[in-house]
């Protein structure tokens, strides 16, 4: 069946990302041809540091309700976060099927569990080499390796020609679960002519190639010698499947019971074990409850929290707050990751915390990336010879590196193409650009609210955070306006009051002659008084303390 | 003079770090014996994530205040922030005589003036090899190298032995402006012997050596010579004068007119060059408003905003609020810095923003480190061979690091003192012992005021931050305890209220039931009126969004 389909030159597909351009995270690109629309990933983001209180984010998928009826089903390149977490989210308003790979699929049905969502749900679990038909769309997944097992790249074959999406991946040529990269099926599309590629721009920055998963597992081991005394305590992402089975595997070499702890630790484990992604031998892995039954030397602890996180296992254990594991002088702990830009001060803290209680920490050579370096990126260049190209995922400076290299291996530099998420990039054989612009953006979810927090509320959440806030009341009485009660100042988050009454009594009397001199001049409009106390308020503080609280005047009327 | 000081076995001198151990910055240390006090830094510290809206931190010197008539002076180790920047506000309290080297004394002096105390400081220029007598105590200034010219160690003799605190340091042997650090005398003051040895950590985790500064102007060299038809912009830190060096010998040798951007270099480069620290060929230096009659690729800029300070120079240029100057695709940028943990993702906004103007950016091997790694460390604990060991500057983790160092070169791990801010430790040539502790920590300074916000107001701020506020306010009549008006609901930084008019309906009647309720009870005690108010709304709001904002009633009385 493969390479049957006949290549348009009239025809022309559309490729349009709804997020992960502006932002890391949020990946979702929609490809539409003819009456059909396919959606490759529905990640979710974190919120960045302006977005106060905001829980997660998701991306804006106006454009997809708009042509609901075209759209087909949402394939997904792996099971990380910020390619399916907002799966349950988007679901509820573009209910179509879900297809990838058994892992991928697996970790979405926990999420689907969560949200009370399996059963409304179609998913379809697709094995490397199979395909999907879609719509005018057939859809490839292929063999990639990545911090997750089960990670594919996709080709998608339309009337308009074939684009290959790597989704993320790393090239490892020997894999400590499964296959290597399928590096002659990308040969094989290359050869017959691909389009466009999409590729990851992680790591498009760094010189060389990402060192294979296995050169962690023989630091881990060496680790595991050099400490035959000592507890050790492991903290990486949840989603590192081979990571933890590495472990594992040192564990039952050196004679280790192994223990995993930390809610999405426990999960992830639970289901790759489940499904054969990981090997336990029999005995090794004890429940945290027999963990005391053991000598600490004997015991490795695989645990969450390695990017710092305030509630994660490792972070509990390193203030102490963890009940049922305490950090001693007897401990090495080892940080098998690296911080997530953004994470670099958590991850100190907690490393801090560690080394306060006596622990050794180890962070050197115990993590690699899950994603290409620049010789990878220009193999799988020089492999699928693509017409076009279109950098994905990364920050726009590692879209621009990976740019540079594709020049480099020779795409006309007319052909490779920088977009922003809701552009509508149109490709056909002929010619490749951007012809339109649809929504597209971060909604942000805060609590069980979602998209009820826009720019107003965080700027409010903004200024009330830097300078907190001053309420002033007053009761008027109807018609005649005359002042029953107040003004009175109450201030959250401004100054210590006790410390402050001088500055808080000199304030109430700027209000008492604002509103006065209202009142004596007859000013009536409630939204004048109102500004007359902002102003005088804030000029006085301003002037008396260089700060600007937020002043909220409330006028009530008996 | 030197050396005839001597040690008294019964003496002990007292040493007391005000700050810098529990947090990065606010470094001042105050060491005691007999009548006399001397204080070595008064820096600040920039406020932590959780600080929110404060400008900066200062030490609390509650101990000097308690202790005035016995301090004799402060002993500066360079003009870095970290080291220098609280003496505006501690000598209001503490007005003592300040010491240090020439440019030291003269940054010190800029800050002064902004502050108006030029007039009321005394201060001294202290050349290396010198030394200034305070009380019992004699202060010697020996010469290092760091990241800022003029910086010292300092020889601490006392009654009860010599006390080397390094100060921040490297080893440079080949530096940019001045003489390498004295080896020499570290040696010389180690034969006679040394009690106790403070020591920089900073770069304690990292194996070997730092570079020296001249190995940034051959990358500098070899990128202009690179880039010979394009404008050079360079982003460092305004205090580096050899940094700026060396990009003004680059700009001379390729012929470039350099120009000097950002408030805080101008005034450092302004002072370092009056002062004859830095070498500028004539005709080299133009104004920024003389850019425009040069062409581009004539000129070099060198800024501020290397840690992407959003209000910096280059941020600026980036984001394209910048006056004077627009960064084009012909531009290459230098980041001559490594972001200090926690501005990463500032200065990758920052590149990224850079990058979607076109402008290459270059950060490889453009920065060295201005603190001794772990080598260098080794060499000076082998050419001082101190009794004690108090590792100082850098976080935990970097201070257990260099105590494992001073291990393995020869101090006894029970010589070896750990200590914290607000420890007394008091050492002899008999024994070392923490026996005291003194008021010791962050003084919060936002705006003009100064310890005015406390952890109750940066617990308000941090919940207005994450939920916003609900103000309820109602008019209750005297003594009958009528409802004349309310309640009414106001809220900021909660949710966009166009959009969800439902829910605040919703709350409004649930507060509305809370308050018939108590006076239908005939509750009158406003306090439980107010508890019934923040209980039944916040239960309401919780189960319904899961959220908690802050609740604040309000009840007036007419």
């Amino acid at each position: 069946m493969k390479g049957k389909e006949k290549e348009n030159r009239n025809e022309t597909v559309k490729v349009i990302p709804l997020g992960g351009m502006e932002q890391i995270g949020m990946n979702i690109t929609a490809f539409e041809c003819q009456d059909s629309i396919i959606i490759v990933d529905c990640g979710l983001a974190f919120p960045s540091d302006d977005m106060l209180g905001i829980d997660l984010v998701i991306p804006d998928v106006t454009y997809l309700k708009q042509n609901i009826s075209k759209v087909k089903g949402f394939v997904i390149t792996h099971g990380h976060e910020d390619h399916i977490g907002a799966l349950p989210y988007i679901l509820k308003e573009i209910n179509v099927p879900v297809y990838g790979t058994k892992l991928t699929i697996a970790l979405i049905e926990n999420k689907l569990k969560e949200h009370n969502l399996l059963k409304s749900t179609k998913r379809k679990v697709i094995r490397h080499g199979q395909s999907v038909n879609l719509g005018c769309f057939r859809v490839e997944f292929i063999k990639t390796n990545h911090s997750i097992s089960d990670a594919s790249a996709l080709a998608i074959f339309s009337p308009a020609g074939t684009i290959i999406h790597t989704g993320d991946f790393k090239i490892d040529y020997t894999p400590v679960f499964g296959d290597a990269i399928d590096l002659q099926r990308f040969a094989e599309l290359g050869k017959k002519g691909v389009l466009a590629l999409l590729c990851d721009s992680t790591n498009a920055t760094r010189p060389g190639f990402t060192a294979s998963e296995r050169t962690v597992g023989k630091t881990f081991d060496s680790i595991f010698a050099d400490h035959q005394n000592k507890r050790i305590i492991v903290a990486t992402f949840a989603s590192n499947v081979d990571r933890v089975q590495q472990i594992i595997y040192s564990a039952y070499k050196y004679g280790r019971k192994a223990v995993v702890e930390g809610r999405s630790m426990v999960n992830v484990i639970g289901t790759a074990s489940e499904l054969g992604y990981i090997k336990i031998p029999e005995g090794t892995l004890i429940d945290i409850e027999h963990l005391k039954n053991y000598p600490p030397e004997k015991t490795v602890l695989i645990t969450t929290g390695s990017q710092g996180e305030s509630m994660a296992a490792l972070s509990r254990m390193a203030a102490s707050i963890h009940k049922k594991v305490s950090i001693t002088p007897n401990d090495v702990i080892i940080l098998s990751s690296n911080p997530i830009p953004g994470n670099e001060k958590a991850v100190a803290k907690v490393v801090n915390e560690l080394a306060m209680k006596g622990a050794e920490v180890i962070t050197q050579d115990t993590h690699v990336s899950g994603h290409a370096c620049q010789e990878e990126i220009k193999l799988i260049y020089s492999l699928v010879r693509p017409k076009y190209s279109v950098p994905v995922h990364g920050e726009f400076s590692h879209r621009a590196a990976q740019a540079s290299m594709a020049q480099a291996v020779g795409i006309p530099k007319e052909n490779i193409l920088m977009i922003n998420s809701g552009d509508v990039l149109e490709l056909s054989p002929n010619k490749g650009q951007v012809t339109g612009h649809v929504p597209a953006g971060a909604i942000m979810v805060d609590g069980l609210g979602v998209g009820d927090v826009g720019n107003i509320v965080l700027r409010d959440r903004q200024n009330l955070a830097q300078n907190g806030i001053i309420v002033v009341v007053l009761t008027l009485e109807k018609y005649s306006n005359q002042l029953l009660a107040g003004p009175d100042i109450v201030s959250r988050g401004f100054v210590y009051v006790r410390e402050s009454e001088d500055l808080l009594e000199e304030a109430r009397r700027v209000v008492d002659d604002a509103v006065a001199d209202c009142l004596a001049r007859h000013v009536s409009d409630w939204g004048k008084i109102k500004n007359e106390i902002k102003d005088s308020l804030s000029d006085f503080l301003w002037k008396r303390m260089k700060r600007s609280p937020m002043i909220l005047p409330i006028i009530m009327e008996v």
